[in-house]
This record gives structure tokens, sequence and C-alpha cells, in this order.
């Protein structure tokens, strides 16, 4: 087993901050990690790259993501630029044999993301994508509860992320455009869906609404332009096992911030998880005592708590940036285990084909089947 | 104006019980009332009725409803029996030219809410029902926020109403029987599309999944009986003024007792209410200081809030029958002054509109106009 | 046994019309009830006796309480003026041979609430003080639990009360006088004090401090007068069995309204009350598996749940005033029974005792045995 | 200035892997710093040390702290190691004009900490003590916002901090001895006094009560040794400014992993503070509308709120561990400009102070005032 593992990372600004410094600190807390990740290029364009190569000790920058790629030092690629570049840098990178991590979602929609899925495969490299929230120890802890079948068959779950930025009267961004990062509010629906199949199982069916709020925004000339994406999107759906489930992506639902929550209900008790308290788990169980039942919430901290015998002791909080350290975490052990990390790009490409899905019944005002969502020949720049 | 009103009431269990209670206590408390209600007839079958009748202090006991209804003593009749008898009882008390305050949901269906209300309307009487969550002084500060325009535009809605006692492995009962109760479930759903269609506006269109999750329950001749309604419903809601919701009736939602909560989400602020903390508002105003907004509770116990002045001083909970009595205040105020009370039968017939939509779109599996949705010639029990 | 009871009632202000609607509405829900109360009496001066005589269903009215003593029909006195009066009052009630409901503080201090156990005892009549909040179902299911040691044995104990009316700028009254309704502040450390005691054991010791936040207050005649009891006051205790106490109890405390809470902290567990959300009970109990404890919220409104099964179903909130209908239901049922009701004037007279050791200790500045605390000769106004 | 800053660090266990990570982590985020710390050396006895060394990029290991006293290249010593090894440390460090950041209590008593402060400012070196929660956003909202006078005057203030560990059953070791870490429990009895302090003014006076839950603990060898310090400790306080405050410091708090707590009640609003939800501040101002006035729960991770911007974006959540590296930012600053950082020596002594106070109060069971606490001629270990 190689004792160090060289990375690039594509990106330098809020995720790229984020991959950096999980790279620095996984080694200080991880105690079972054998291998030692390197950081030597970061690539990346405009003002702060050099800042930050230098805050977070990496070896050299670079603009030209392209030459990253034919590098033979490098042995892994962390793709964390914007949505409508994942395919391209991640389809090049695997080419060249570079492992990959990527940021979420994994492209537009599911002919890239299938695109990257296949070029991954074929070129035998392995491949994860960044559904960080999957490795908070309270939301480990739910999984752990349902798979010990403490909530008995599951009949319903709740997925749920608000935010409120798009009420704020910002101008015209990116984020507002579809051909930059899809529709849907998709980078939030990402995240709700990935955490729906993984602690549920396939969604197979959808029915959705989409609206936008605010259909225009001031331009830096004073003038305005056309918001081409979704302010809100929920949607209902029926999963392979018969659950339903109820979702909803906002970015304009006033007083949230990063409200992201699921629920998750079966016949023999519930669970409840909310990101801005990310340290508890709520969970109900019909099995204490009749006249001393109610939901109790955790505080998942303890020991015997995934990751947190690396931490601190009981009651000492972890932020968001560890979930980001703890997927590294993953990945490394993956890298020395040599089995595929997850979740992979088919993790990636199961969520986005769902909210494939969810965007075409909003605009076909009709129930979609998942089976439905086929990539196309030529992968390309949806609509 | 009348100086006393004779009732007569229909119904002597659950909600049998609390009727008698406001029409006990209403004039001990709300003192601007100048009409006092006359507990004259109590009508049922079964064994509590003399029981209810002698501890509730009404002047006689009946077994045969039609009795009442011919009796011209009696003012307003009352009727708090199951659903499946409101409509022949309903449109004899208005032939008869009584008041009518009913139970909700009005009836089983559209068809026959639409043959109460026709009838009601004929013969010219008051009638009202009782969607008595309305009545809660923190809901009725919500109303009063939205109408100020204290959240701005309004934006989304979300509405559950969640119980667990479909898996508590109860047999087979009337509740599990759709021509008894209709499906839905319908007793669940009607609170929330009255609650969301009173304060956000009218439900145009509605796209629905139904859920048995126990499909057969045990009968007490020791053999299984079908199920023929539904343990959960969802459903997506389109308002007329653009508003997008979210529905949940559930009676097999593990952990929750008679959880009722609403959401609505505007531009410029969000507020949320939970009927298990009933005395409670939070509420998020986006015109707070910049650093320092956050969903406030307010607990609505002030002597300036709606009914408090005529109860105990701030801090001193009302609890569930108080909704009912504020009810029967709301319309002995209404008699008194000889207008409409709300909600009419016009408000209770428009909810069961949205519910046979939101039953057709299960159906159907598709989304269903609420225009679709028409009063039958023949009334008559629906499937 | 008698069928009825005849009762007349002192003081119908706010905690006048608390008892009336008690009297009014026990029968109707407590079914196992066999004793009949009738509303003979209410006795009060000032402008709207004649209307809660009316609204109520009192038979008559009295201004004189002296002849209510005497009237040989009355078989139970109910007492619910102010403080200062009760021992005069109950003394002549006791001596006439009636049986005695009288609201809490018992008195103004521990040397007329001496007087009055004394005066009840030595006539043998029923006595019981009005701590209502032991009747609250969620409290009773923590004295449940207390006693059949899921707390392991108890360590600490919390009680608060906090209220905000002393900040609200309001004039001068007689709630701000030490020779109207004591020091303290009484009327609230009354409450939190024999929580305690009934909970968890004897008070032997205390330490305290007392603040009067706003020293004077605006007079009708435009000046201003002294406030000569206190706003704040906060002990420390020690009870007969080792557990350590804080307590405080507050009318100066913004934001909150009603807040009453406690706290009982053993060496297996742990449980929480507040008195805003009556109908919970938090829980922590460290026997559940080491990686799922929590605190849990139990809502205690289950049929099993003491008092429960007279009402409505599970989690139809009570509220308040239920609190003093149990009291009486509890009281009735002493009576029936003929046993001596709890919480007698025993129970009013030793937290009586406690609290002027609490005063005491203020005035000293120093530990203050409940032992030191003893009944005048001459009972009298204190201070 | 200095570009770079040479550290040593005393203590490798958990809170030396605290200090460490803060080392290497303030200079990625905190972008105005324009000094940079460099780790030189870790000082600490045990098999640990070596692997912190590694993982934490320090120069080389030292197992003899006097070594690294006389090193002339080290400009600032970082204490962390148990409270007994302070004093000797410190002093010898500002005699060889090193500045220092020692972890809290400074000291086992106030006699201790004098004599660190007076070395310190003999030798006109920096010093800081790492009352770390000052560091936390919301904690410093509240500071803002009572400073603004957002509350009007301070009336009361309570501080709690409740862990469960010493009812875990676990044996004896050197938490358990007072020679070891000092009575109290120090260890969290100084964290709420410092946050007292600093928020609301001096304290005055004390009385308090001490409790060993758990008399004696199993040894190694299978005996039994007695404990010597408290499990929990209550005290009252007075404040210069006329503020009463209520404290409690248990590690007998069944239920509780890491609550500390703290309320600041004025006569225009409250505040409240809980660390086990470290990213929100619950406020409560009279000046809100009268009839929605609520406490108010504030996600403080907005931009403009201290340290956030150079974090993530708005409702990504701190840990603790950023306590530790915002203090290091702020002994940076000052090293940067040339001032005394805070929390300095003093305001660690002026905590032990009252501590001490704490300890002789329950010791003589009596008020002491804090002036009574006086340093001794001759330093030692107290007791």
């Amino acid at each position: 087993m190689k004792e160090t593992l060289n990375f690039a990372l594509i990106g330098h600004m809020f995720m790229g901050r984020a991959h950096s410094h999980a790279l620095n600190d996984v080694g200080m807390f991880m105690k079972d990690l054998k291998i030692r990740p390197v950081l030597k290029t970061i690539c990346g364009i405009g003002d702060g790259l050099e800042d930050t190569k230098e805050r977070f000790h990496w070896e050299k920058s670079e603009t030209d993501w392209h030459k990253v790629m034919s590098d033979p030092e490098i042995d892994v690629v962390s793709i964390a630029v914007p949505g409508f570049l994942h395919k391209e840098i991640a389809v090049e990178a695997a080419r060249n044999g570079k492992h990959i991590l990527c940021e979420k979602p994994l492209a537009r929609d599911y002919t890239e993301a299938l695109a990257m899925f296949q070029a991954a495969n074929e070129n035998n490299v392995l491949h994860m994508v960044n559904f960080n929230y999957r490795r908070i120890p309270a939301v480990a802890l739910a999984k752990q509860m349902i798979e010990e079948g403490q909530l008995g068959e599951i009949v319903s779950y709740k997925g749920f992320y608000q935010q409120d930025w798009a009420l704020s009267g910002a101008p015209m961004s990116w984020r507002y455009k579809s051909e930059m990062v899809g529709k849907g509010p998709l980078e939030m629906g990402i995240h709700i869906t990935d955490m729906a199949q993984w602690l549920v199982g396939g969604i197979t069916e959808v029915v959705s609404v989409m609206d936008t709020v605010v259909k225009e925004r001031g331009t830096a000339d004073g003038g305005t332009d056309v918001v081409t994406n979704d302010d809100n999107t929920v949607w209902l759906a029926k999963f392979e096992n018969g659950v339903m489930g109820i979702f909803e992506a906002s970015r304009a639902h006033m007083g949230r911030k990063n409200f992201q929550w699921f629920e998750v209900n079966g016949t023999k008790g519930s669970l409840r998880f909310e990101l801005e308290r990310m340290n508890e788990l709520n969970v109900y169980l019909s099995n204490d005592g009749e006249d001393r039942r109610g939901f109790r919430n955790i505080i998942v901290t303890e020991e015997m708590h995934k990751y947190i015998k690396n931490w601190w002791p009981a009651g000492h909080m972890l932020g968001w940036e560890h979930t980001v350290l703890h997927q590294y975490y993953e990945f490394l052990k993956a890298v020395e285990g040599e089995y595929m990390p997850r979740p992979s790009f088919e993790d990636g490409m199961k969520a986005q084909r769902v909210l494939d899905a969810v965007v075409r019944s909003a605009e076909e005002k009709r129930w979609v089947a998942i089976a439905e969502i086929k990539g196309r020949e030529e992968p390309g720049i949806r609509r």
C-alpha cells in the first residue's frame, strides 16, 4: 500500500477551502488512517488562488486544469467547482487514471452524471461524490437504527432543505441561471434525495411543482435579467418498497438559513434530524413503556458514536466542516482498502436521475417514473 | 332580540360532551354575550345518553332525532354524530327552520355537503361548521399577522395532521371503513384544508398519494376484515394566488398524538403553529435587525389576544375544549347580530370539494382541478 | 354518605371564578364522583359579585362573610380572597364545623398558617390548601416516576417561578405591599416550595437573597409610594435527605409570563416540567441504551395518565383551569371517603414555614434552619 | 512587527490537541492576521507525545519543560496540562520573557493565580487565560446586546455548567482529588464565573453548598479510595452593580453532557445561551410589539456576526474547537497590536478569587465577601 496519496484540487472558493481544510486536518484526528494525503496542486482562476494555496499549504498552484490531469504525480483529483464544469473535468481525470472525489450535485443532469460514472468505471478509478451529510454522527446513528429495525417497517419519509437567500434582494448571479446550476433548485434537492435513498431505498416515481418567486433580478449595469431556475420545488415520491415521501428544496423559505431536515416514520418508531442542530437526533420508540413514550433527543457525541472517538469528549459539538473531513476519511480508507468508496458516482447519478424526473414532472405536470429518464446518446448541456 | 336560544344536540359521545361543555360554560366566561343558550334536548342512542344528559344539565333526552327536528321549542340543532348521518339530519333541521352548528367534516363528500348548504340556504337558517381550530388565540394572531402583511406576499404553505392510533394494533372499527367516514383520512384532512384556505386562499389543484399501511384488522369473531380507507394521505396543492402547498393527513405517524401543524412562508416572514403547543405562535420577521433575526415564540395569552380577556392572566394556558367553546361564542354572536357565522356550511363544503379532488387524484394518479369536482344530481352516498 | 355537599365561596375575582368553574364542571367529567357539589352562596364585595353569581349559577350572594360561617346549610367554605384575610375566615369556618378549601399561600406567615391548622384540627373539619399544580397529569407522572425509583437516589432539585409583570411600569397596588401579600414574593414562592417538598422531601435549611428592582411606584394622585416587598427572591436549600435545591421566585423576569419550572436530578435519571407546556414531561433515563439516551418529551395525555380518562383523546391538551377542577375532585373524593385530603393545611403550613425562613435568611444574611421558625403566642400580622 | 511567532506547547492530551489544532488552522481562516504562528516544540510525558507531534506538525518534541523555558527560540508558551502544574510553568515562562497562553482554571486557587499574574506583569510578557467560551459568536452577540443596553439595566443572572460523568461508575482518578484539580468542581465553575463577570460585572459576595454524591471510588487494586472534591456546587452571588446571581457547577447532573447555560435578565429584555446549541442565542426584547413579543432564537452564523466572515455561509455550524481557534486569533492580534490580550491572567485570577470564596463559604457555611480572599505571602499549594 502507498503511504502517501497526492491530491490535486480543482476549485478554491467556499467548497475549495472546505476540501483544503479536510485534507490538512484529516490526519490530525483520524488515527486509524494509514495513508497520508499530500496537498500537491490547487487549481483555479481568479484572485484568491495564491492566498488559498498559501493558507492551506498546497505545494503549487495551477490555472489550467488540463495540466493537472496530465501530471503523473497526481493520484486523486478533487472537484469543487460549479456543477457545469464537473463532467468535463471528471471524464478527463478518469481517462488519466486519477481517482476522483467530486462535489455534489455530480453534474447538471442525469446524462452528464451517467457519462461521468461510465468514464470512471471504464478507467477503473475509485470515485466518490461528496454527499457529506451522510457523515454526520447523528445521521450515522439514524442509519444504524433504521437498519436494526428499531423503527419497524418504514412507512413515510420527509426531506426538506430550506434557505432564504433568494429573498434577500440580491442581484443576478450564476445561481439564478439553470444553464449554470440546473433547475430545481438542484443544489439543495440533491442532498435530500441522496439522504432519502440512502436511508430508505430507491425512489421510483415523483410528482412535483416548481416556482420562481423572484422572477427578475437587477444586473450590474442597472438593468434586469430573467431568473431561469426555481426558488421552490416540492415533490411527492414513491419508493420501491412502498414508502411515501414528501420533499421540498427551497431557497425562498424566509427565516431558514441552512435548514435541512428529515423525518423517517416506521410502524414501530420515528426519527428526525435537523442540520442546524447537527449533533442531535430525535427518536420515538413505541416499545418504551406505554405511559412514558416520547420523542427523545439524543446528543450524538458519545465515544461509541461514529467518528466521535477521534474528536473531543461528550457534549463538545462538531461543526459543519467535520462532515467534509469525515468524507475524506472514508475516501482514504477506501483507497487503503482498495474498495469502492460510498457514496460513489453511482449514488450521485441515481440522485440526479430522480431530480431530472422532478424537473420533468413539474414541466409536464404529471407523475414521472424514474425509469422514464434515460441518458442521451450525446451528452451535453441539457435544455 | 331573543334573550335565550334553545339548543338540541344530536350525539352524546366524545364530541357530544365537548358541545355540551361549551354550551354550559360559554356564558360563564364570554361577558359580552347577550343571548343565553338553553340546553333543551340531547338526542342519541346507546348506554351513556342519560348519564350525559344529567352531567351536562340537558332538560330532556331523546333517542329519535326526527322528533327533535319537529319540536317547535328548538331553535338550534347541533350535530355531533359520525359523518355519514350529517346530511340527512342537517337537511331536515334546515327544512324545519332550525339554525345548525354541524361537526366537521360536514359530510362524506362534496355532493352531500352541497346538499346541506343548499338546504340551509333555501330555508334561511344560520349555519356553521365546527372548524374549531380557527378559534385558537394563537391561530387568530397568525391570521391577523398575515392580513396585516407582516409576512409579505405568501409563497408557500404546509399543513400536517399526524396521529398514530392506526399503528396501535387496534381491531376493526367504523373508523377504518370509507363508507362510514370517507377516504383520506378525511377527518384530519378536513381540518388542515380549511385552515389553509382560511389563512391563505382557495386551493385550485391537487395531486396526492394515499396509503393503507395496515390492510386488514381483527374482528370480534376472531377473523379479519379489510380496511377500506387510508392511513396516510399526502398531497401537493396550488392556490388561486399562486401559493404552493404541501399537506399530510396521517393516522399512522408513529409518535404523534394530535399533532396538527402549519407553516406559512411569505416574502417578508414566516410563521408556524403546532396544536400540541396551542398557546404558542412561532414567527420570523425579516424586518428585525439583520444581526438579530430569529423565530420568536409568542405565548398568545395576553389580554389583547383574541378571546383571552375572558379567561385568565397571561401565561395561564387554554386547553383543547376552549376551541369548541369559542366556536359557540362566535355562533351566538352571529345569532345576536343576525349575520351568517363563519366558518359556514359554505366553508365546510369548499374544504370537502378539495378533499374529493385529493381522493380522485390518488385514484387516477394525476393532478385534479377543484373545478372538476361537481355535485351529483342525486346526492347519495359516494362510492 | 351525603349525596350533595353545599359550598360557599368567599371571593369572586380571578380565583373566585376559577373555583366557581371547577364546582360547576367537576361533575360533568369526573365520573367516579358519587357526591355532588351544590353552589349555595358566593360572598364578596365590589361590583362584579352579582354578575359572577349569575354566570356561575350560585344560588345566592352575600357581602358579609360572617353570615356565611353561621349558615347551617353550608358544608364547605372555599376561600379565594387575598391572603391577609385567610386566617380570620378559616378559623371562624373551622369553629363553625365547615370543611375548608383555602387558596394558597395559606396565610401571610407561618404563625397565621399554624393558627389555621390548629383551628381546623381542633374542630375536626377536613382542610385542603389549593396547591393546584400537584394536580397536573404530567406532574403526577413525575411524582410516580420518582416514587418508583426511576431516577435513582435524588441528588438535586431546582424550582423556578418567573413572571414579568413587575417590570411593566404598572402603578402601586396591594401586590407591592408586604402587609397585604407578605414578602418574598410569597405568592409564587409558595408553589415551588410545596412542589419541592411534595416531590423530594422536607426542606431543613435555606439561605436567600431578596431584591426589589422597582423601588417606588406611581399612585393615583400623581405621587409615588414605596414598594415594601420583593420582586426577586432566590434561595439555596438543603433537604432532610441531603438533596440540594435552588429556588427562584421572581415577578421581574422579563419575558416570562407564568413560567413555573422544576427539575429533579437523581443518580439514574432526571426529569423536568414547565408549566407553560403543562401537558409535557421531559425525562432522561440512564438505563436506555448507552448510544441512544436522551431527554424524552412525554405528552402526558394518554388514557392511563392520571385524570386523563375523564377528558379527551390523546393529544387534546388540558389547560390551566383543569388544575383547580382536579383539586376539587380530590377534595370531594376525600369527603366521600372521609379521609383528610392532601395537600392539607399541614402542607400549606410547612411550605409557609420554609418561606418564613427564606425571608429571615435574606434579612439576617445567613443560613436559617426551618426549625428556628416558631409560631408566635399571639398570632397577628407579621412585620 | 515580527512575521512569525514561535510557539511551544506544554501538554499533549485533550486540550493539547485542541491547542495544536488551533495553531495549525488559525492561519487558514483568519485572513486579517499578519503574524504567523510557528509550531516549534511540543512538550509532554507519556506515550502519545510523538504521535501528537507528528499529526500536528510540531518541529520537535521535549519531555522536560524546563528546557523549553530556556530555549531562546520560543516566543510563546501555551500551557495545557492539569492545573496543579500551571503556576510553576507560567512563572518560569514569564521569568524567561515568554508570552503565555494558559488553560483555565489558571491555577488551583487565588494565591497561585496571583503569583502567576504578578510574575507575568513583572516580566512584561503578554498573558492570556483560555476562557474560550467568550469566543463563541453567539456569546459575542450576547455581550454586544448587553453593552448596547438592549436588555436595559441587568437584574439577575444564572450560570449553570452540568455534566454527568461522575455518575457513570468510573473508578478513582485525578479528577476526584482536590489536591490535583481543586475543589468545587473548579474546572466547570471557573467558566461560568468568568462568563458572568465578563457579561455583567464583578461578583462581590457568595454563599454556597458543595456536595460529594459518590463518596468513594474503586481503585485499580480492587480497593476503594475517598473522593476529596465535590460533584455538585451551587451558589448565590451578589454583583457590584446589585445584580443577583445563581450558579451551579455539577459533574453529577444525569443527562447532561456539556451543558453550559447562562441567562441574563434585564429591565427591558432577557437572553439565554446554551453551549450544546452553541450557534444559537435566545433573546426577548420588550420593545417588540406588545401582542407579538417572544423569545427569539437567533442563529448566529451571519456574515456580520463576530468571526463568521472567516468561515462558512449562514447556517453552516461552528463546533467546539473553533472556540480555541478564535482564542488564538485574539492572542495573535494582541501580539500584532502589542496590547494585552483579554481574558488575561487578571481575569483568570479574578474568577479564581470568586471560586475560593465559594469554597470557603461552603466550608464555613456563611456568606463570604470576595474581599476576604487574600493571596498568601508564600504562595504554595492550598489545603
